[in-house]
C-alpha cells in the first residue's frame, strides 16, 4: 500500500522539535490491516477512477486508503450588484475552490454548511477510500484518537495556508501555496543528468492552473504568468508531465 | 463565565441534523470547574489586555477561558522581484493576515512553522487563557477527546472560509467571510424601535477593515469601499461601536 511520507524540506522542513512533539505522524493508521480488512468485509471499501466524485455524505468518516482525494468547496453565496435580489443563489455561477489533498492514510469528512458545500473526488486513478460512522470507532479507541490527531494536523496545515491567502501580492500567495503543498506531499526528485542543479522535491499529482487560482483567489490566465515568473526566477520548475517541483534551499542561492 | 453559543442564524445556519450528528456542540469543556481549578492551582491561567500577545510556545495546548483571541499569520516568504536575492526573509515585508477568533472554551495550539509563524493576541479585555500540556491531558481522556473534537469543528470551519477565499471577486470573498465569522460566534440583535426591520446577529467584537482585507487578501481601502456597497445593499449593517451585523434572511427579502 502506498502511504506517502511528509517530505523534509531543507529550509521549509517542519520544525520537527517542536511540531512532532505534539502532533503525530500522519503514517500509522492505514498500516494497519485490521481496519481495511474490516471494511472490505461490509463492502465499505470502493476504487475511484481519476476524478470521479465520491458520494460522501456528511456524519460519516471517511479514509484515503490508496491514492488521494482532492476536496473541493463551493460558495453558493454572492454579493449580488442586482438589488432586485439581494442575495444570489445560483448555482450555475458558484466558485468552485481547491481545497486541498488528503493522502493515502488520511482521513476526511464533509460537512454540508449553506450555503457552502464540500465535494471529495478521486485526484488520481485507482484511488481507494474506505468509510464508516463515528460510533464504529467505539471499537478502536486509540484509532479515533489518531484520526482526531490527523484532523488536528490538517487544521495546522489549513491555518498555514490561510496564513499565506493573507499575503496581498498575488505572486507570494502562489508561492507560499505551492511550497506548502510541496512541502506536505512532495517526493523528492534527484536529477541523474545533473545532480547539482535540479534537486529538490515536486507535487505528485497534477494540478491544473485554473485549479491553483480557484485556491489562491485568482484566475487561470494569472496563474500562468506568474508561474511562468516563478520559473524565470528560478524558484519553481516543471518537470515531465507538468509536475512541480521546489528545488532545495541551497541550490536556489547557489543559482 | 461567558461562553458563547453557535447561533442558529435561519438561513445560513448549521445544517444541524447531518452536523451535529457528528460533531459536538463547542461548549463543553470549560464549563467544567475542575480544568479551571486545576490550571489555577498551578499558577498556568493569566489574563491579557486587548491586544496583548499571548506568549504561547508550539507543543502547548491553550484553553480560551474568557473573553476571546485572535489568531494571526505572518509569511516571512515572498517571491522577490529582485533576482539576486531569490527568496526574501525580511521581517518587515511581511503580510500579517487575520485568521480567525478562538472564543472562551475553546482550545487553540500555535505550531511554530518556518517560513510561517502564528500569534494569537487578545481580542478582548480581560481574555483568560489557561494552558497546559498534551501529557496533562493523559489524566483527563474524555476531556482530551472534546479537544480533539473543537479543533476537528474548527477545521470544518477552515474549509469553508477557504471556499469562500476562492470566490474570484473580493465582495464575495468579503460577505462569504463576514457572514461565516457572525454564522459562528454572533449574537443576536434585536431592534427595540422596530424589530421588523433590523433584527439580526451581530459580531460581538469588532473587526478593522485593515484585519478584514489581511484576511481576504485584500486592503483597507477597498474594504471599506466593498462595506459600502455591501451595506447600500441591505446585506450587512453597522450598529453601535461598528459592530458588523447581519440581517436576518427573512428580512432582506422584504426590503
Amino acid at each position: 500500500m502506498q502511504v506517502s511520507s511528509p517530505t523534509d524540506l531543507p529550509e521549509m522542513s517542519l520544525n520537527t522539535q517542536s511540531y512532532n512533539a505534539s502532533i503525530p505522524t500522519r503514517r500509522p493508521f492505514l498500516t494497519r490491516q485490521l481496519i481495511i480488512d474490516w471494511a472490505e468485509e461490509r463492502y465499505r471499501s470502493r476504487a475511484f477512477t481519476k476524478d470521479e466524485r465520491i458520494p460522501a455524505r456528511p456524519g460519516l468518516l471517511y479514509l484515503v486508503q490508496k491514492g488521494s482525494i482532492r476536496l473541493v468547496g463551493n460558495a453558493h453565496i454572492s454579493a449580488s450588484r442586482n438589488k432586485s435580489s439581494k442575495l444570489q443563489t445560483n448555482d450555475t455561477i458558484t466558485d468552485e475552490a481547491f481545497l486541498g489533498f488528503v493522502g493515502a492514510g488520511q482521513p476526511f469528512e464533509l460537512v454540508a454548511q449553506s450555503p457552502f458545500t464540500l465535494q471529495a473526488y478521486a485526484h488520481a486513478d485507482q484511488t481507494t477510500v474506505l468509510w464508516m460512522y463515528w460510533h464504529d470507532l467505539d471499537n478502536w479507541p486509540h484509532f479515533r484518537g489518531e484520526v482526531l490527531d490527523a484532523f488536528r494536523y490538517q487544521h495546522q496545515r489549513k491555518l498555514l495556508w490561510l496564513s499565506t491567502l493573507g499575503q496581498r501580492r498575488t505572486i507570494d500567495r502562489l508561492f507560499g501555496f505551492l511550497s506548502l503543498l510541496i512541502e506536505e506531499f512532495g517526493e523528492p526528485w534527484i536529477n541523474q543528468e545533473n545532480p547539482e542543479v535540479r534537486n529538490g522535491y515536486y507535487l505528485p499529482w497534477p494540478l491544473t492552473h485554473a485549479q491553483i487560482g480557484s485556491a489562491i483567489g485568482s484566475t487561470r490566465v494569472t496563474v500562468t504568468r506568474l508561474m511562468g515568473k516563478l520559473r524565470q526566477q528560478g524558484l519553481i520548475y516543471i518537470q515531465d508531465d507538468n509536475m512541480i517541483c521546489l528545488p532545495t534551499q541551497s541550490e536556489q542561492s547557489q543559482s
